[in-house]
């Protein structure tokens, strides 16, 4: 015992939120932790039937090894799909995956030899930063204010440094700012991604999740040479718990995605494939879509506006026009990882924000969930914050 | 376009086994070339009703995130079902994996920096030096006779060689050559791996699926130490469409199973997990394993028997006391992935044994699977294989 593990391993850390989540298990805590799914929108009913369906009709495809691409007919409705963010797709370009974290997991895998470099907005998705870290990258975090990356830093970046693989980015609903990017980013985006040919890796888990105004097209949308790898999911607009996703790329990034499936767990779950496939055969993924947006709409308004109640003045907040998250940033003082324990002593759990910063520092920012608790779990847990932030802030004054 | 891609994608191919499951799935082709259970023996009926089951009771749950270790339950029944195999398991010793591939992957991930050693048998289970490969290490075969590794020529390769990161093993009707290790070496291959402080990962598929004899104990079941590393999986006792494999290993190694299970793609399916531990606890596995066991044995002997009588002189083979794989040897001379092309065209597809090797050279041998074709299949397709193998011989001798 006491191997000699690979280097990478030092790199690999239990993700914070993983760890948060197994605390908030515990009934009497009010999550704002996780990014989870509010269960009760599940579409149990429908699922079931068109499980035994499929059980009874095709049972013994379902259960048996299936291609790597994926099931084609699932492929085909996804790619037709992606018109809904402006992607003009055929099923072709299309991998099925476990879910976009293994898509995450690929991209560092096909893109980053140690000591290559992954651009990301700053904050970044914690668990695609733990994703890449595996594969021994830099970050360099570009600046970002409410419309995205700041194009000029950006550039400035680019032009100053070797071995950048890829820019990954999240531009709707961002996790964990809730940020969206104007089309003018997005755009200037493009061109410097092909000004410089550097792949844009494309992050949209909640794109579809817009409570306000339209769904812009995605950078994949404008994309007309290639350059952008679009990830998507399941998880957020049907069920987490299928672990399905995929992604849409051009054919020679796509071929690289679909050799790495297969060393890595040869396909996607045949049975949940043709389940998926079937529901949305049978019946209407818009409408339960609809369905999600209404209620994690008021969730939204609810925690916003208690927030404005109840929050001291100098916190602030993003509103976000769509997804799960919304960022609350303190004054910097203010160390948000031991926030966290008090709000978790008062039974409220959220996700303190240096995790979600690849080098570090910014510790006095939190991410907050709103998709995964009632009303009246927002409106309680929001006053025990508020009380917990008024304390830390009175406390620091004081000392 | 034209990205630039890490190193690692110049060692990462297409398995030639996924490429010719493509071809074979024409149906006029008799395919011996992949390991695909016979899906005919598919638990559907009761699987469907426990699906319903799970969906009606635990929907939520189902669909829902779960955690990244897996559903305690089945996890339980794993660790309680390792037993049969000779090992004392908990259920924290049990990592839920989607297939014994993923964890061939995360081997990899865990142990391999670039150059690093992997010891493996010669020949060896290609899907599991594809994972290796994409990183990037050396390979050391190992040679071996009917009884395994040959204990002396791998003590010497350890002292003669640094870097050596595990030794990987298919100790039970190994994936391709159909041999199964004596107890004596299973033994004395641990004593090294004590001595030497190098860990084993023991692949174990088919370890269940033995037509003759007992049961030998897995070399997990020998270790008193945490030396080795145990994949399970429930493709070839179950199902493989539904993607749920295992690791078995102490705390220190597993858990860093389970932070790579996390960055990869979070978890394994939880809806599959619910269902396949509700199977086990409504039905016996142990039954339905033994329906599979009587099936494939006649397909075995069948095969056996009809290689005895059709197949020239100078052809030899394994005779496996289970699993799904006999290893044909031809005349040094003939080369098999020739041979597989004039196979396929008069419809008979098996994987040619180069790509066993992770070295090259050995392309005079093939593998043949027996539990995917029926009876009529089998001896119509052995034929036909006699009569291509002998004019390939006759062939090669007028030249």
């Amino acid at each position: 015992m006491g191997f000699k593990y690979a280097k990478r391993m030092e790199n690999i850390k239990a993700s914070e939120i993983r760890e948060l989540l197994k605390l908030t298990q515990r009934p009497e805590i009010i999550s704002f932790a996780g990014g989870l799914p509010a269960p009760e929108l599940f579409p149990v009913d429908d699922f079931r039937k068109v499980s035994d369906k499929v059980l009874a009709e095709k049972g013994r495809i379902a259960l048996q090894y299936g291609p790597t691409e994926g099931y084609n007919p699932l492929r085909e409705k996804i790619a037709s799909r992606m018109t809904k963010v402006g992607v003009k797709a055929d099923f072709n370009d299309i991998l099925i995956i476990s879910g976009s974290q293994q898509g995450l997991d690929f991209t560092g895998k096909i893109f980053l030899d140690k000591d290559d470099i992954v651009l990301c907005e700053s904050p970044s998705y914690l668990g695609a930063i733990n994703a890449f870290k595996a594969y021994q990258p830099k970050f360099i975090e570009v600046p970002t204010d409410d419309n995205g990356m700041k194009m000029n830093e950006l550039e400035e970046i680019i032009i100053n440094n070797d071995k950048i693989k890829f820019i990954y980015v999240i531009p709707d609903f961002q996790n964990p700012s809730g940020r969206t990017w104007s089309l003018e980013r997005r755009k200037k985006l493009l061109e410097l991604s092909e000004k410089y040919n550097i792949p844009i890796v494309e992050d949209n888990p909640y794109g579809e999740l817009r409570y306000d105004g339209k769904i812009p097209p995605a950078i994949k949308g404008l994309d007309t040479k290639g350059n952008v790898i679009f990830l998507g999911t399941f998880s957020k607009i049907f069920s987490p718990g299928i672990r399905l996703g995929w992604v849409c790329a051009s054919e020679e990034a796509l071929n690289k995605y679909i050799l790495v499936k297969q060393g890595a767990d040869l396909q996607a779950s045949t049975i949940s494939q043709l389940q998926l496939n079937q529901y949305i055969e049978e019946y209407s993924l818009d409408e339960h879509v609809d369905k999600i947006k209404n209620i994690y709409r008021r969730r939204r308004d609810l925690m916003i506006d208690t927030m404005k109640k109840e929050f001291p003045q100098d916190v602030k907040f993003t509103i976000p026009e769509g997804g799960l998250f919304t960022w609350v940033e303190l004054p910097e003082h203010v160390n948000t990882r031991e926030l966290a324990k008090k709000a978790i002593d008062n039974n409220v759990a959220f996700v303190p924000g240096g995790s979600f910063y690849p080098n570090a520092g910014n510790e006095n920012a939190f991410r907050l969930n709103y998709s995964n608790m009632d009303e009246e779990r927002i409106v309680k847990g929001i006053k025990i914050l508020a009380k917990v932030i008024e304390e830390a802030l009175q406390c620091e004054k004081s000392m």
